[in-house]
């Protein structure tokens, strides 16, 4: 058995998440169905990352193990002509066998898109605001995450953790034309977490909620503390980092 | 009266062009609509640039007059509550009198992006290709086309015009990630010119068709020389420039 590595983009817009469901369109069901008819036996897909519904994906990244000797190239196009147009695979390699998606990952990248004001051409990609954001404030904020820290009040509520402590290595916002883009790194996320943390801190770059109310909202370790989440169409998962 | 011009953007894929049309969505007729359900009287629109079904638009500009004395603020908003979400105004202003979107223009700036291989995220805004090209005989054609020559090889049958000429002033090919990005700037466009251009070109990138062949066809003024039309999702027209 070989276990195969693939990389996938998704617009997550048509999508009730990463994970196989019963009722919905799914990615994992998708690529499980386009893999298992390409190489002709049942294929289990494991993913570094559940992305909600609506959230998109530059570089999930996945794996599945195979009896096929197939070549990798041929994978790469077999599945990709099999799979609907809005999941590309961008990369497929042959992993070593005891790689794992998701326990091998040493962190991901997530970004999270927003609009001051509303956008044509990339409306299913942002969160269209039509207030502006002070963004020293919410750099401000941002600093404060670094590092680790429990997580508890940006989570929704998970059965499945021990704990609720993510080491975050990045969390900056970049203003780019009328775009404000917030990228965060972290070995680990929380199910909801990057949606909760924008959704809190918009309210401070809005003016809604001090700093010091987003330290204490930190602090509290309840998500009823936090702000709204933000929505899914702006997050996407930009890729996960393996040694 | 006072003359109103406005930068729109738009994603051509769910309308069948920019002008007007009787059977079929117009950007032409969502903005009438909105700007006339706004200002409460009859406003007919008049764009730069006619593109065609399914080509989109960062920065189209038109105009219209009308007797209303509406802050250009508040049209901007108005408007824009009254359009669909693939239409969005990005700014408003009061032009001088004799202003006219078409006539007054001294340039358009076109672009065109080529994916070499699939995108998830970006398949409404490409032309995708299965195949690599060569960009440094495309950027050979193109430079063949600098300066003022008559263009009818790359035009669909118009009645309306009285000569071919367009004089180009960029015609530049730029490969940025996985895309290829055609900008080509000119006084005027003919009817499908772009397209025809890249389709052409494209084939002289593919190997199936040469520099050589690429003049002789310029010099043919008969579109039957040319290659197919790229297709319409790839276009954007990016901004009109005035004096």
């Amino acid at each position: 058995m070989r276990t195969v590595k693939m990389v996938v983009e998704y617009d997550g817009t048509d999508f009730s998440g990463w994970q196989f469901q019963t009722n919905g369109r799914s990615v994992q069901g998708e690529l499980e169905r386009a893999a298992g008819e390409l190489l002709q036996e049942t294929v289990r897909v494991t993913g570094a990352g559940r992305t909600d519904a609506g959230v998109h994906a530059r570089g999930q990244v996945c794996h599945y193990t195979t009896s096929s000797s197939m070549d990798t190239k041929s994978i790469l196009r077999g599945v990709n002509a099999l799979l609907p147009e809005d999941v590309v695979v961008r990369d497929v390699e042959i992993a070593p066998q005891e790689f794992h998606s998701r326990y091998s990952a040493k962190a991901r990248v997530y970004r999270y898109y927003i609009s001051e004001g509303p956008s044509a051409l990339m409306r299913r990609y942002r969160w269209t605001l039509r207030y502006s954001l002070e963004i020293s404030t919410m750099q401000e904020c941002s600093k404060g995450i670094l590092g680790e820290h429990d997580f508890k009040s940006f989570c929704k509520e998970q059965t499945e953790v021990n704990h609720y402590r993510c080491r975050v290595t990045k969390a900056d916002w970049e203003k780019s034309g009328q775009d404000l883009i917030f990228e965060i790194v972290a070995n680990r996320f929380l199910h909801g977490m990057v949606r909760a943390l924008v959704g809190t801190i918009v309210e401070v770059g809005r003016g809604y909620r001090t700093i010091a109310d987003f330290e204490r909202i930190c602090a509290a370790s309840n998500r009823s503390e936090a702000g709204m989440a933000a929505p899914p169409t702006g997050l996407f998962l930009e890729r996960v980092i393996y040694d």
